[in-house]
């Protein structure tokens, strides 16, 4: 049985009280700049700074005593692998990551933190998988798959559902689209609670897989995707693909130097700090502006996490 | 007749329906990180992205038509500026402006974009000050000095009593000083709501005028500042420094390297942006911690205006 607006609403009874519910934030300066009335949900304010948190606690509390007996699994050096570390740790379950031996320092830093057990591998997605198999073989552990998994898809859109419970009158939203699961669960939501909503993906020119899947109407694999937007670098998921065919309106593509220049006025007119991830759907409504004049736009802001460093390493060259 | 919680109550009437009730932000890493419960009192998204509209507000608010028929007047190439003209904007008066003509485009650019009517002078306080004076005899308009004011202070003030109202727990409340309005409304605020709650300033070392005149007990005019805090450059107002020897327990002095390292904790964890002048709070309850331990603190973030550019610049170099 596909995924419909039941199983979101059963995913934020599972979730609430573990997760935050994110603000809404507004700007009149940037509505004049687009001509529409912009709603941006902030997932980057969620715990571990994106929204992956909430698909990795839906999952986890899905899964029997049995599953989640011998801990969970996967190989990701992003937001997911942070996701799992801490939702596993707030129920006392044991989270293996396969990390690439080359991750920033960062990153391994923040998984440690959250009481992973991490192993490292080679940076090349068979070395990552080969390991992740040894780790389950040896552990018993279950495998969770960052995106492609109805669990997770059903977390990931219960962003939408608090939006557009917050602001019923919304006649469009849109989410950025990488590996699928935030734009797929934001699609099922969305057209469950109203058909009329209209719902569209940003996808980086860069690594526009699910763009060429959704206009051929054939899967087709990513391939040496480079984009400024790390979170979105992965290949769109089979299941995904599944539910954007059957639920989006459009994607629509932007490239880095929009995506950036639509991050900048996030950062300065909203004050808050978001990845390049995040700055997608803004970039996507700044470019395709006749898509969006006088309606109200729900756009989810997927994460803020970011490497400040260059930013602080020219304030540290002044002193 | 010197200021009273009454007149900052007096202020938040006046203003309330006219500016943001900004919202109060936590983090459990933070709070575990220095061992007490912060509450982050975000000013940065106040309009204009500063608590200096609060003070423009109430003081436009509070004068005459009269007194307002030609408009007002002042100089200054930072938050100041902004607040007035669009506090005047909003009034339907007019703001002269006098800015340094070295003053940063997107500064000039953003008084402009609140319509008020700019004069450049010289980048130093004698040319400043004879412009003003000159627009002053001229047009008739009334000086709005950015702090050394009552109705400037009260307005202020309205940023601690909206925190305090919100979290009657807090033990102290810090804010930072620099000209001496904010942290002069806020002690006069706190201390009036509970004599018990202890208020501290931040100083940058850099800037130390209001800590050698605290503690010297003679008024110390500033000599040179230097600092990365831009909005703490000023020197202490007069009026503000008979509030501070009688409201404010601590002066805490903090240097550039402290704050930048708090700053950059305040974007990782909180995620949000805020300008230096608002990281030396933060700075100050890491540095003198033994004052903060299992405390309630109420910290004002001051405001959100920095230059980006520095970030963006190194993205742009990866494209």
């Amino acid at each position: 049985m596909p995924l419909t607006l039941t199983d979101i609403k059963n995913a934020f009874e599972r979730i609430n009280n573990k997760v935050h519910r994110t603000p809404v934030l507004t700007s009149s300066q940037i509505d004049e700049l687009v001509g529409a009335k912009l709603f941006f949900k902030c997932e980057n304010f969620q715990k571990i700074g994106a929204f992956k948190y909430r698909g990795a606690t839906n999952t986890l509390l899905s899964l029997s005593k049995d599953k989640l007996a011998n801990g969970v699994a996967t190989h990701s050096s992003g937001n997911h692998a942070q996701a799992l570390s801490l939702a596993a740790r707030e129920l006392g379950v044991t989270a293996y990551i396969v990390m690439p031996d080359n991750s920033p320092k960062v990153k391994i830093d923040a998984v440690r933190g959250y009481g992973a057990d991490i192993t490292f591998c080679e940076p090349n997605l068979q070395s990552r998988e080969s390991t992740l198999a040894t780790i389950v073989d040896k552990t018993g552990a279950e495998f969770i798959h960052p995106y492609d998994r109805e669990e997770i898809i059903a977390g990931q859109g219960t962003a939408a559902l608090e939006l557009l419970t917050d602001y019923p009158d919304i006649d469009i939203v849109i989410a950025p689209v990488g590996g699928g699961g935030l734009i797929s669960g934001t699609a099922i939501c969305s057209k469950g609670l109203n058909s009329q909503i209209k719902v569209y993906a940003a996808e980086p020119q860069g690594a526009n897989d699910a763009y060429h899947s959704f206009y051929s109407g054939q899967f087709v694999p990513s391939t040496n995707p480079s984009t400024i937007c790390d979170g979105l670098l992965t290949s769109l998921g089979k299941l995904n693909y599944s539910y954007i065919k059957q639920h989006v309106d459009e994607i629509l593509l932007v490239d880095d130097n929009e995506i950036l220049s639509a991050m900048k006025l996030i950062y300065e007119r909203l004050k808050i700090i978001v990845e390049p991830s995040s700055a997608t759907v803004f970039a996507a409504v700044i470019k395709h502006n006749n898509l969006f004049t006088n309606k109200n736009v729900g756009l989810i802001l997927s994460g803020g996490n970011i490497d400040l460093q260059p930013l602080f390493d020219n304030y540290s060259a002044k002193l």
